[in-house]
């Protein structure tokens, strides 16, 4: 039995994956916008995963890695742990197939994040804080249910299925003729960007893969450097889907596959997330912001390229923004 | 010399516009969400017109105009009144053609959208505030530069360019095996409604065609239902793209093609404008949000209907959302 948090997967996986979970996740649209272009001195093509269902990329993932169980395994449902979007991915998914899934979430969760898990049809566990909390109430319903844990981004399923997204853009640019010489995407557990590296590089030998990271949750970045994952750099950032820390899977591919990790400081994601919700007119979530205000962090870096860059979420509380004084 | 002001336009005409304009505008895309059906109790296609150049429909209509101005009468320039969304796509249309374009504007209007129009290199003209000092000053402009005044929406070549969304938008449905039964747009002073029932009543003759106003400016309502245009209706209302009232040649062509005028609350409007910015995660301007709002006031009359939106502009102050406490 293949184990999923150890065996990477391959470019196969994730062609595997967009076969699976073809008709379930949403082909979302491409867009650009000439002033975002003049202010950044590239041209920039936004892949729109917060348009994706439950508003994030993470969907992929979740539908590949419940498509994936095999009908006993599913019959005795998904568990995961996760108060985010993954949590309401691999709840949807789980309806989708008519099985049952199971959210730990701590009982400081809010409670925006618990309905939307409720609202797919999961049950929901509570837990106290803390990931040994999380553990071990993970660990109970494991064993009660004889259910399977989907891990948000430590899983070849996920990592593929994240994978499906970068596939999907390449193809729409090759069918509008459309060309990119670099793709970023942001990094937290690095689900996304291993997939993205993976696909990229395969489809595409020559590409720049770039991570994208909040200067105030850098341990991808410190990892890379340093050529070994460091889990014990403070985290401190607006950008809540960014808050995990690198995982091994992942970070095996990125050493593999991705060309840097670059940082953007608090103020310039705010700024580069108002960018893009008055240009592109696209409400995202402050970690979808990252990678455009990586690009005008650096200008140098990305002068005149042909820049792609995968908007990740829209989950947003619409009465905190982070420009709102006193929000 | 067709005075535009008064042929009625034909749908032979949104096809040469459509024509002419190809290449100029952004074939935008149509979006859809499935907890906005379930809310809604029918199926929702939205065209996204926000996403169009300058971020509304208003520059297919000023493309259209701009492009149709014989040699000579480019050479001395267009000239229009208009402190919104359709001076910035005169000055952007008459950018891209490299010809001259002046803006008459009250001192009174807001910095940004001078800005938005000086960005795309028009002339501002000021005047004071009011109709008749509006007019006087184009009146002197117009003799002074002998350039064409292109009307908002009074005006044939804009009426048959804001046609061209509608019939883009029903070819995109075709192509993906979808259809609409009935379609909506907002009414201010009509060029846009009046575009998209003689498109759409041309294109498919049973579908139906619904103006969506706020009641706080009903003035397209109230003349639709007496069969004559009233223009003395107190206008009040969030949604700044629509405080014109509806011009005589548009009036003609609801009076043949439209099926009815429904209207939506102050309240409805912003409440219709949040789930927009919430489920399909789209920074619409209020105007937007009317249609949504005239679907969800009146549930019987789209219940289980194929339901298309035309999505019209995204430009909306950040800084004031009319769901934000002291905004």
């Amino acid at each position: 039995m293949t184990d999923h948090s150890r065996a990477l997967p391959r470019f196969e996986d994730i062609e595997a994956a967009a076969g699976r979970i073809a008709g379930q996740v949403r082909r979302t649209p491409v867009l650009r916008d000439e002033t975002l272009d003049e202010l950044a001195g590239c041209r920039l093509q936004f892949k729109c995963e917060h348009l994706q269902r439950v508003g994030a990329f993470k969907f992929r993932g979740a539908t590949n890695a419940v498509l994936s169980l095999s009908d006993e395994e599913a019959g005795r449902g998904a568990v995961t742990q996760s108060s985010g979007n993954h949590g309401a991915a691999i709840a949807l998914a789980c309806r989708k197939r008519g099985i049952a899934a199971t959210v730990v979430m701590p009982r400081s969760a809010p409670a925006s994040k618990r309905e939307n898990v409720l609202r797919y049809g999961a049950r929901v566990i509570d837990c106290d804080t803390g990931q040994a909390a999380r553990d071990a109430v993970t660990a109970d319903v494991l064993r009660e249910t004889g259910g399977t844990l989907i891990h948000p981004f430590n899983d070849a399923r996920i990592i593929a299925g994240q994978g499906t997204a970068t596939r999907e853009f390449l193809q729409q640019l090759a069918e509008a003729n459309q060309h990119i010489d670099t793709i970023l995407a942001p990094v937290s557990g690095g689900g996304l960007l291993s997939g993205t590296a993976l696909a990229a590089k395969s489809m595409q030998p020559d590409i720049r893969v770039i991570g994208a990271e909040p200067a105030q949750a850098a341990d991808a970045c410190e990892s890379f450097r340093r050529g070994e994952r460091i889990t014990n750099v403070p985290i401190d950032t607006i950008c809540d889907g960014l808050r995990a820390t690198i995982g091994p899977l992942p970070f095996a591919l990125l050493q593999r596959h991705c060309d840097d990790i670059l940082l953007a400081s608090e103020q310039q994601i705010i700024d580069a997330m108002r960018l893009l919700w008055t240009h592109l007119k696209q409400t995202v979530e402050p970690s979808s912001a990252v990678p455009l205000a990586v690009v005008l962090a650096n200008p140098d870096a990305f002068a005149d390229r042909n820049v792609g860059i995968i908007l990740s979420g829209g989950n947003v509380d619409l009465d905190h923004l982070p420009w709102t004084a006193n929000s």
